[in-house]
């Protein structure tokens, strides 16, 4: 399932992503594919270790070709920042400092809404290993942090930048619920149908003398009909019970369908 | 940051993350450290190819060590969920079947439900490449899937593991958008406060001539003025602004500050 499919709209909108001094090419070619799975297509490097362009990057970010093409790579923070309106800065540590501090669905509701009122946003990224410094972090409007386990707190960029794709991608749902496929619809069958397949049942069972002793009859076909009832049963789901019951009932061990001999009614 | 910090405390409850025929190491071990991340503890392998234990599945997990100490291998996926009240099954493309399926927010709400009623729940995630089999999602309650680029719509293992025990994460928090740590506490200056940064402001500018032509005076004061009350200045921004005018108005390039001669006032 890796890679682009043509038949289907490829998204690639929203929020630049901005890596400050990423180290490994892998990690900046999961960055890509984490960007790509969720919509977004715009990476800047800024002093990649490694220089641009990396075969490693474009060999881990899995097909995500059109994000790997785009790379965009700057000497200076400033410089990779210079056209956008809004920046937030992720960090893991609290920082000395008046900017705000938002967690991921604030900040990916913010940059849906500044998207939508036409300004560009970014969203950077610090080292693998230690992340931005104080005077990268200035050069944002506002922080964003994940919400972390306290006692292992590190989430490598990789995927913070899937985390915060993913959010991006979810606020500009209309229905965070909503499901890419559903279930087969099914609407509850009708009581009629319901009632049929109870009838079907406790005449089988009582042919069998499974309603023992005769004064607990009443209470044992409320205990079945609850079975069926906690839930709606669909149409098809009580032909499906239905088709249990007539094997059970027609049938034997001995004289199974298809067999000769078998009961066939 | 990686590792633990015994000083904070460890998440370590919620539901049993379980990998089906789970192939590199190196996938199982970023399994561990993205549950550990989001305070997930308990790992479960059904038929791993490269068997178990693995060092490149502890390598990859960053010091994660208490999840993969507790990884439990099974022969059979009925084995691994033997024990579990209801379980989520992670696919991406559509089934046939009447299974309801979920997005992760609404499914990490369900799984903290559950946890909280005593329930014990687990979340099946299939193979890298081709996920699980129609029979295994079988033996789930409900199926979640992921809101992706339709056009690249692969995640890893990892990935798909992250991005559920982030959402688990976030549905054990009272607000959302609370982050761990927050930006400095600032109340707004007293408006006496602020006319006092003004008048100095105002005054230096006068002094040298800025309010021309004269009768714009007002205007220009009005607009310098919006400025700084388009936001709630706090009393240390003021003070921030008050040594910039100082400095500004005290002192020259040719006399600057600390030098021979510097005007001192």
């Amino acid at each position: 399932m890796a890679g682009t499919n043509s038949e289907r709209p490829l998204l690639a909108e929203g929020p630049v992503i901005i890596l400050v001094n990423p180290q490994l090419g892998e990690n900046i070619g999961m960055v890509a594919r984490a960007m790509a799975n969720f919509g977004l297509a715009e990476l800047r490097l800024v002093e990649p270790r490694d220089g641009w362009p990396s075969d490693s990057a474009r060999s881990a970010a899995s097909k995500a070709d059109h994000v790997i093409d785009g790379v965009q790579v700057f000497d200076r923070l400033e410089d990779a920042v210079a056209d956008l309106n809004f920046v937030y800065a992720t960090t893991a540590r609290s920082r000395d400092g008046f900017k705000p501090v938002r967690g991921p669905t604030v900040a990916a509701d913010t940059l849906r809404a500044r998207h939508r009122a036409g300004e560009r946003s970014g969203i950077l990224f610090g080292r693998e290993r230690w992340g931005l410094k104080n005077e990268e972090v200035a050069l944002a409007d506002e922080i964003v942090t994940f919400p972390v386990n306290p006692a292992f707190a590190s989430l490598n960029i990789a995927q913070a930048v899937l985390l915060m794709s993913y959010e991006w991608m979810k606020s500009g749902m209309e229905d965070e619920s909503a499901t890419p496929f559903q279930a087969v619809e099914q609407t509850p069958a009708t009581k009629e149908n319901l009632f049929g397949m109870f009838g079907h049942l406790e005449e089988a069972l009582d042919a069998r003398g499974y309603f023992r002793p005769a004064d607990k009859k009443p209470k044992m076909i409320d205990n079945l009909r609850a079975v069926f009832t906690r839930r709606a049963m669909s149409a098809q789901e009580i032909h499906v019970v239905r088709g249990v019951i007539s094997a059970l009932d027609r049938y034997t061990r001995k004289n199974p369908r298809g067999q000769d001999g078998g009961d066939e009614r």
